[in-house]
């Protein structure tokens, strides 16, 4: 058979390649710099520690690492998220209220599996993440864009979309919102918006999926009062709360976690035994002694400041180097900026141009749910040296000061 | 909130917890002799090889081990699928044909999410495995249960089975089998029932799912002809085959794999995409390493004699203390057996006078996608040192006795 199309589910039938995966393909060429790419930098992980780790899990307590675990996570990694979340002021978190996964990606998913029937409307970001897009777009939800200020989501035309979705007879279920510099966009909710957030969630029965992937990775100190967690606040268990070890640790070692209702956690449970009976044990061993030594805690500082320097590079180098009609975002923390090109620009059009000068980005579109953002793109400052960085945005402004002329 | 059952998604709405992963928690008291656990026995683990190999990874390569992978999985581990495929007389098995899971559980879920819309029939043995059953039945899966001979599934009742679904306008989508020492009953599918099951799929135009975690755990290396993979007739791709490194390595590296049609993994990897990204890039470079050093290759005959041991001790015990009205399977291979008691008895209920002497297995209703079954039971024989399975079968005959006087 060269053909299963009769034999697709629905879901299958909607689900669409992800653009930055295919993309991500192409920036692997030899000599290309990279902005494209949206991993954490390989400079940040640290093997000699978790090979000094591994070692000593193997020989204490190897058997068990090598077994099947509980499907809800190691319990010693489950008391650690417990702990991270009181570091973070979300506070009284018990385990049972915790469950590990294999990234937030499948965090993500199993959500949308547990709340997602098709039609259902899902509210998201102008732009938002594209793995929470398709993992949401392939249950067949439909998801309605809101706009962004440079302060995060309004909440005026949340609450019009919610409305209007409820006219049109449409289950209004959750919003998937990403409140600390936001992939793709930079930007950070601020704190008004995210009380703001809580109101309507409360007024519309609607949950909040808090997606927090970058939040230790912050520039400013001095600014973490403004951006405490929207579950600190939550009385009434309607925010899941997402994060992940892999932009603090290493993203290989496969470990998200979910903090929501313990009602909440016992159903995902039950989901996640048929998605894959559990994690990788051997992962959550090494990250739960991550945890316990110290060498997560300690080396967030490092962390901060080797992204932070990355993004000032770029910071400088758009400044310097972009023609005026140019606009980007000014992140207090993450990897990612978020660059405009005037009105009638489009970033796929440039792209070809780009790499063919060894340079690469992602194109906008994508992360975008109501098909616009055809002249935005997004620059990670994650992958590439200093020096890489002034030389790719330099030959991304001549490309982009050929087009705009 | 206390409740948010109107939150929740259809799907979440079936869901109903593993009754095994329930019963498992039980069987780890302390003092209790476990025949109800079905994980490999931890003895079978190569820690000290695995920590070798953790090391050299770590040092050379320790950038990418901790980087996100692919999402289809790490290339040299695909590569090491071929190669096994090749072994296992499934010939000309190319990397597009391949695709690395989280276990065969997630192999099973993306599966089941690929091709199964609610109300699709699926056919599968009766007594079938419980992780399969909960992923279909979680996507809404019309579970339809086919009996079994000593040579496997009935192919005349299946064929019957397909023409009923057909005739009350049901998609009849797929077969899932597991043609070697099933989970939970032993049996094996004989190896012109194998051929018979591959010509009903192609005269219905069904996919068969070939589950086969156990192929490798065989007793007897003479049969091995008898037990060639249907997937080796398969000229149309109708065989989507299944297997894992969970019983012949360690299950905590989570590591299953699927070969099927290049087309079908094509679309597997944009679903997977929106899973989890990709699996733990660690386990997958362990689990290449230890297939491209020979561990896994070079124990195999160790595992097969540890397996084998272990289950002629309990077929013993079984011959020497069981009423005569008792019946058990005699496997060829893998880790379980299954006893059937006289008709009207009910395993559940004597399940807690065994409990209560310290003695556990797993009830055969669950199994059963039609709710029959009560008079069966599933008995592990790989978790229990061979004093103490003697110990254990003595017990439960002491019970069973007592309960059919």
């Amino acid at each position: 058979m060269t053909n299963f199309d009769h034999f697709f589910s629905a879901d299958a039938s909607v689900m669409q390649p992800s653009a930055i995966r295919q993309m991500a393909k192409l920036a692997f060429q030899p000599g290309m710099i990279s902005f494209a790419a949206g991993a954490p930098n390989v400079d940040t992980f640290p093997a000699a520690e978790i090979a000094d780790i591994v070692s000593s899990v193997l020989a204490t307590d190897g058997k068990a690492a090598l077994q099947y675990g509980l499907t809800l996570g190691f319990g010693e990694l489950i008391n650690a998220v417990s702990e991270f979340c009181a570091l973070k002021r979300i506070r009284g978190v018990t385990p049972e209220q915790v469950a590990i996964s294999s990234g937030s990606q499948q965090a993500l998913d199993v959500i949308g599996r547990l709340f997602i029937d098709p039609g259902d409307a899902v509210f998201v970001e102008l732009p938002s993440y594209i793995g929470a897009i398709s993992a949401f777009r392939n249950l067949q939800a439909r998801l309605i864009g809101v706009s962004q200020g440079e302060d995060g989501i309004e909440i005026s035309d949340l609450i019009s979309a919610v409305e209007r979705s409820r006219r049109d007879g449409t289950h209004a279920k959750m919003v998937y919102v990403i409140p600390n510099f936001q992939n793709p966009s930079g930007l950070t909710l601020s704190l008004t918006k995210r009380q703001q957030l809580l109101e309507v969630a409360e007024r519309y029965d609607l949950l909040i999926i808090e997606d927090d992937p970058y939040g230790e990775v912050y520039f400013d100190e001095t600014l973490a009062e403004k951006r405490v967690a929207i579950k600190s606040f939550d009385r009434q268990g309607r925010v899941i709360y997402l994060s992940t070890f892999s932009k603090i640790l290493a993203p290989g070692l496969r470990t998200g976690w979910i903090v929501a209702s313990d009602k909440i956690i016992e159903k995902l449970e039950t989901a996640k035994q048929s998605m894959d009976l559990c994690g990788s044990t051997l992962d959550q061993r090494i990250v739960a002694q991550c945890w316990r030594r110290g060498v997560i805690q300690n080396r967030l500082p490092e962390i901060r400041s080797f992204y932070r320097s990355r993004c000032e590079i770029m910071l400088k180098s758009l400044q310097h180097s972009m023609p005026a009609s140019v606009r980007w975002t000014r992140p207090e923390g993450g990897l990612f900026l978020w660059l405009t090109l005037p009105q009638g620009q489009d970033s796929e059009t440039i792209l070809n141009a780009c790499l063919e000068a060894n340079v690469s980005y992602v194109v906008g579109r994508p992360f975008h749910v109501n098909g616009q953002g055809a002249n935005t793109l997004r620059l990670a400052f994650s992958k590439e040296t200093e020096d890489n960085i002034h030389v790719g945005i330099d030959r991304l402004a001549r490309i982009f000061k050929s087009h705009l002329e």
